[in-house]
């Protein structure tokens, strides 16, 4: 539920026309992912956005700022729905599943803002001093909680580390996404959801062999 | 073995002083690394590497080429001995494990780099295009030719999907590489190489409980 977040983020919302806000945040999002953050302009913004670039400039201060406001809001409603559902979903391995489906939804469904999370974002070192960067690592614990909970419950190995269990998962989203969004392929990304969940679960060795068993039955004479 | 390649690359070698040429190109990694591409300058570089501006030219063309460069030298050292040690190895998870170990060593040991390449080369459009990448590339089927002979050998599960192993592989290590550039940790990158091993390949979860065996045992009367 939205009151167990804890969350003071404001965003857009807190802005005296957030619709106005809303539409100069996806022009940005879509011109960053067009040109690349160095190359593309304000005046390319405000043109997509069809605003005065002193408009753009009375929402954001700076570029970077519209830059830094793209995943802040996009992470924002993606970790509060994920709260919300996580609250239906029994057993850590369902929801770790879950985590997975949406995580890899997010950004299948915006290929702008995979593009710019992936492409531009996740080299620059200044996005990690912002208050939208915090919103990311809030959403970081979900996973890592869901994972000590299956291994309290026994529904996963004992000795995992969570830590690294979560850069597997990450990790391997990350490096399809990025692909997709340099490559365009794999094309279909919502396709892998199951197969990642399958293959990280069961691991890629073919289990060992039974041990033969020996049962010596001594007859009474 | 180097002849078993049918490599064509050239590199620093073809230049008229080879040595000049990584001198140049050791000060670019360090100052793309600590400035990021847009903010360092070629008089950056040819103060780092003792060496005028002018000098740069006659080796590297723009501040782009250096930077794709820094790749292409590395990686073909590194697919060549790749090579040389494979040829030794038997099994394809031990092969697995091999390529994992030097892929984390490969970044552990070269700061630097792995800074220039998490953080700048990946989200390079431009350098898809050029002679470097290919051998990225080249270096890439080495993983899937491991993965396709586990899974014709029975060491791997038979309907496993060797793009996605690589891409769990890969994105793994590529999202522990670049946590530590950004925030100089894990420490450790080389102390998770059997950790991200053993995880892969034994799945997480935990096994099934062993189904009870009946053993029927019909006493001669």
């Amino acid at each position: 539920m939205p009151s167990k977040t804890n969350n003071s983020f404001k965003g857009i919302k807190a802005q005296k026309n957030p619709a106005k806000g809303a539409v100069i945040l996806k022009a940005a999002e879509n011109i960053f992912a067009q040109k690349g953050f160095h190359e593309a302009t304000i005046s390319d913004i405000a043109k997509n956005a069809e605003v005065s670039e002193a408009t753009i400039y009375e929402y954001f201060s700076s570029k970077e700022e519209l830059l830094f406001s793209i995943p802040a809001e996009t992470i924002h409603q993606y970790q509060e729905k994920n709260l919300e559902i996580l609250e239906y979903i029994q057993g850590a391995a369902n929801k770790l599943r879950f985590l997975i489906y949406r995580h890899l939804k997010l950004y299948a469904s915006n290929p702008d803002y995979a593009n710019v999370v992936m492409l531009i974002l996740k080299g620059n070192r200044n996005f990690l001093k912002t208050e939208a960067y915090k919103i990311v690592q809030r959403s970081a614990r979900n996973t890592t909680q869901v994972l000590e909970e299956g291994i309290q419950n026994g529904e996963f190995k004992p000795n995992l580390n969570p830590y690294l269990v979560r850069a597997i998962i990450w990790g391997t989203i990350e490096h399809l996404v990025t692909r997709k969004s340099l490559f365009g392929k794999p094309h279909d990304l919502l396709g892998f959801a199951d197969d990642i969940v399958n293959t990280i679960f069961s691991g890629i060795l073919m289990p060992q062999k039974e041990p033969t068993i020996n049962v010596n039955v001594r007859m009474k004479s």
